[in-house]
């Protein structure tokens, strides 16, 4: 059976397991004291060139999200993103059952755009009646999005420029921050990714590691005991370790990135051969998420040997499906399903 | 200077402060397990022709909203409405603050349509991803709407047969309940709310009380130690008299019923008044609420001796506007705005 | 049936009454934003003497203790108080549900003491482990306590200053405010409570009021957005005026000290008066609850004429019991009382 | 440097990994939905003797605490625990983060005694205004305790007895399960564990894993819908084989046992040696803690070479210390600890 159901079927690329293994039987002190989460912090700083960026490891997307937005935001503010947004959808009401609502606006391919964010708090600072309303706190954005899309560095810049403008600090969730920077498409690097948001998490679990988010504050402002924070929402691991030693060795001769890389040259072969074989395609996305248009007879004789998401159904006759590739994703599979088609 | 702001702009009707004074000094034990509070909710169970309703009475709307569907809900579930629900829109995120996602659905003349909760039932439920969603758990519906409309009996049988088909209790908020009864345009009365409804308040607030909603649980389905919930949210009062001397009074001899009719003759000649006047109706509202569309100009003109609120901008020259009756509109201000049209 | 239950078991004072009547008919605007609510203000600060006081109108005790803690604290921080407090124990919780702690010390006659809190505080610091423990952030006291005693201005002082060295501000609750500053054994007014607290509450609700408390900020220091903070609790009345216009009664020729003085005459007189027919006392209260011990036996022989609470069981054959006096107990109900006895 | 600070300083049991490392590359779905996972379960079940537990995998204590505390409790109900107890104090107000109280009695030898429990109950029943107070949702307590300490069968027989008289689920904290039952002072095993408890949890990150627990409903009493409560609060990982594969290898061929038991042999050594050398008990622990009474001066010289706690000042000149044996503690670890003292 082939897979290309998501980028978290597999554990870890090897080589993060083999620094696993490497450290296990070294004693460290717990809850993210240790050194080798320092050394591992030191590595990002080192990758974006930037040693006053505040980093704190964590498990998993949907407690990196929860996290970073309770505890930016007052009680009474709400976070601002698109409809398609994953605060917005895929989280179980993560946002709200911190207290806080999720404010989301419509999307162009997956993206927030400046204008409608503009638009959105003049309105908003318009309404006499605002103080009844939800208080816009700060931006979420994806990148790459859940639709696969990429923001232009114009796009962000302009996006970035607006926040500021209304005060609204803003955060990328880059759960596949590695395949989005690797896309040909991108014209981004991870230091405009920095500079341009006040804060972002870069996506362990999938790519790469067994588990892990690394949460990055750009600005000098990780909220004070952080600690704590993240302890009483259950998210401080005794064995920090666990995480930062597999981020230490992404970010060690530049694994993060060829993951990225291997991941999309294999999405573009994967792209192809659908373009090929007449598929349509659902959104045109660059990087490691790939969308087409099927038709439901189709997609049922394919789902008797691979594994894929319907992600939307669109008539009758016709679904939306996902196709995915990771660092574990081989040619063989590629050709393999090629022959499927 | 004249004032169709809102219903909430005076204090209470004569009769209800009478009554107050005239219980004033009478010695009660507190936090609503006194003979008088006792009265009141006969009062209601006999207005409704049942004795098996479970009451209880808070100070206000939003709180009211926030208590019954926080009491409602599980931690996983959130509360379908219509988009312009004043729980999804004006109560500064009282119900995502208590940890529930408000799940906002397109409406239509301010009401939230049975086929349209019928369709988002079935697309949740056919979402292979559904148990990332947030659950529905319970479906809000205002009725008059914010938009003055109302439901009629087919309409709100439609939906609560919907509503029991998924499994959703029906609550529905009565801030304005006796404006809405007493419409010609209402096919229905209190008892009819009572019958196809699982909870619903009768408001009080804006309906002659100086503050005060009664919440009606109709199917034995009042949460256990519902005092204990309601105290730790601070909506607990030591002397719940206040509240429920006022439902006493609104009760009887049918003051709260003659409040609506007044109310609403009164907004039918400020209709027909605008409408001779050639204003548009913004909204075909048959209650409390008048809702039109005026030029810029004209707004300010009128602003210098009217208060009126400013509801939506419509374009560059022209706002939509509500004017409101209460029970303390008199036939004095009505031709006293129409001099002023 | 004479009743020393509680302070709560009336209406309002007359006078208050008098007032809600006079300007019953006057259109005003919501929330808090009309000219009678700005009036309460300005009496409140006129009494104070300081014109740059913050204050809010909320309408129970329970509510307005939530609010404060809830708005002031950092989502890590707990609240500190007297394990007497009414906050750690009569409110089902509602800090809790907030989702803070309440750190609760060993009291001495109902006061928590400056030495105990430097103390906990000293031990907290020293704490290796006290990111992983809630972080005291700021201090309850209620004044009188819940057994009816009174902080002296030394001892407040020495609190207050220990506040400041530990940076926690301190906040009194003032449910019987009136009661406490009219006691001959009190050697405070309002002016020294505002000077040694960053945030107090004057009780209305037990001190001749409907219903209603003033919170007052004295250092500049409401959260910002107050308003809907305390919307999105459920706490912010349409009729704002309700609570508010009562204040302004209260605090016009000196009616709340008036209230004050005249509860505290007639417990004492109950005090002398129980103490001749040989009770004992079990809290020295110089306020207007007074605490006695009873056998069982009188305990039930009185309560067929007389309405009181148990305060504590003692031990098999005797209790605690409680006896308020308010705005509303008149000499007849003494000596009524004194034949029953 | 040696070190006994801890049972987390280390990082999983080299056949924990090896497992990990074993299935790495095999493709399996997210979400705790694969068969690893299921397996994972299977052994546990097996080991326990039933087949009707529902189990859930978590990735630490604090958080398992958490989601277990609040999923079990309605909003107005806390925990009961002894004041010694996790959740009590070091878990940065979890419990109460997420909307409940702790209610700690007082302990003996870290432990909960059903004679405590009881009288706490009798006391909360028998006030009159206990819906003003919080209500108690159920209890929990950790084997072995905070201080190392073990319930004996009788003891635990006694407490889930009084538990069921008052309606109570028992919650049991076994995040040193493994080595609390290996110990020769225990009288129970981990059937009685799930006999006499009606979920606890199986504690991994301390005993071998490199993270996580195993959360176990014993009677069929797994909240609706549990992965969207672990969603929403952040704990539920893509990869949920890291964790399940892991108690796996734990639970196969008695690993977990065998940690267990080497733990509780260096510690008996341990002891035994610090008796010898003069230092008194300061809990007697029968477990893999081991506290004792030091002199400063003792303990700033040890501090050189070895690594441990400081557990609590007692007076002046001494204080308590913790050391921690786990599965990667080595006999010439105790040796060179030995030529230290």
């Amino acid at each position: 059976m082939l897979s290309f159901a998501s980028d978290y079927t597999e554990g870890a690329h090897p080589k993060v397991l083999e620094h696993l293994l490497k450290r296990n039987l070294v004693t460290l002190p717990g809850y993210g004291l240790d050194p080798d989460t320092e050394a591992a912090k030191a590595k990002i700083r080192a990758e974006i060139g930037r040693d006053d960026l505040q980093i704190c490891f964590l498990t998993g997307g949907t407690q990196t999200n929860r996290i970073a937005v309770s505890s930016m935001l007052r009680s009474y503010e709400g976070v601002v993103c698109a409809d398609t947004g994953h605060v917005a959808v895929h989280e179980s009401g993560a946002i709200e059952h911190s207290g806080h609502k999720v404010l989301a606006l419509p999307h162009r391919d997956g993206k927030l755009e400046a204008a409608t964010l503009a638009a959105f708090m003049d309105a908003y600072l318009a309404d006499a009646t605002c103080e009844h309303m939800v208080r816009p706190g700060m931006v979420y954005i994806s990148h790459p999005t859940e639709l696969g899309t990429l923001y232009t560095k114009a796009e962000l810049t302009a996006l970035s420029d607006t926040c500021r403008r209304y005060g609204l600090p803003l955060y990328l969730d880059g759960a596949r921050l590695g395949y989005g920077l690797m896309s040909p498409a991108s014209d981004m690097d991870i230091r405009d990714i920095a500079a341009l948001t006040d804060l972002f998490y870069i996506g362990g679990t999938k790519v790469g590691a067994l588990c892990g988010e690394a949460l990055v504050f750009t600005r000098g402002n990780m909220p004070p005991h952080f600690m704590a924070i993240i302890k009483q929402q259950g998210a401080l691991l005794a064995k920090t370790r666990v995480v930062s030693q597999q981020f230490d060795a992404l970010f060690t001769d530049g694994l993060y990135w060829d993951i990225g890389r291997h991941a999309i040259r294999e999405a573009m072969r994967l792209k192809e051969m659908f373009l090929k074989k007449g598929c349509a395609l659902y959104a045109d996305s660059p990087t490691n998420q790939q969308f087409f248009v099927m038709t439901n007879a189709r997609i049922e004789r394919l789902r008797k040997d691979v594994a894929f998401e319907t992600w939307a159904r669109l008539d009758e006759d016709r679904a939306a499906v996902r196709f995915v590739t990771s660092w574990a994703t081989t040619d063989e599979q590629i050709d393999a399903l090629e022959k499927l088609l």
